[in-house]
């Protein structure tokens, strides 16, 4: 595999990964206040969009990755409506 | 240009610009105890790591989606570290 694949591969697990710590801190402090809504709605209208561009496309790794935030993205919007 | 290709630009757009009502939040309410710094960190290496598989690949949308989304998640970060 070339560096440049290598360094995308890495790029779109950081990229994913980095809603876990985000979940994690909402889950157990019970608190979003200072989240905004509107970002994970529209990051998730976007998300959405790049897994029907994967598809299209058969990207396995912009389906895998955008499928993976999409769902911690929800996880938050769901969290931050309950704390309403 | 191809539907799937405007699936693209908007799906890029949104996962943009989602961070501008984060910045706006955070800088209006001077608050970012719910949010978690280490999201913000591994986001923006991974990030730093796309903008670079953007500039091999020479492609302008990469470079350009990933780098105006660095420079969001870097306020976030200065004012995480502010706010501390």
């Amino acid at each position: 595999m070339e560096t440049i694949e290598i360094i995308g591969l890495i790029a779109a697990t950081c990229t994913t990964t980095a809603f876990v710590p985000q979940v994690y801190k909402a889950l157990k402090e019970k608190s979003t206040a200072d989240i905004s809504f509107t970002m994970y709605l529209v990051l998730f209208v976007g998300l959405i969009l790049w897994l029907i561009y994967g598809i299209q496309y058969d990207s396995l790794a912009i389906i895998l990755a955008n499928a993976i935030t999409a769902i911690l993205v929800l996880i938050m919007l769901i969290l931050k409506i309950k704390h309403k």
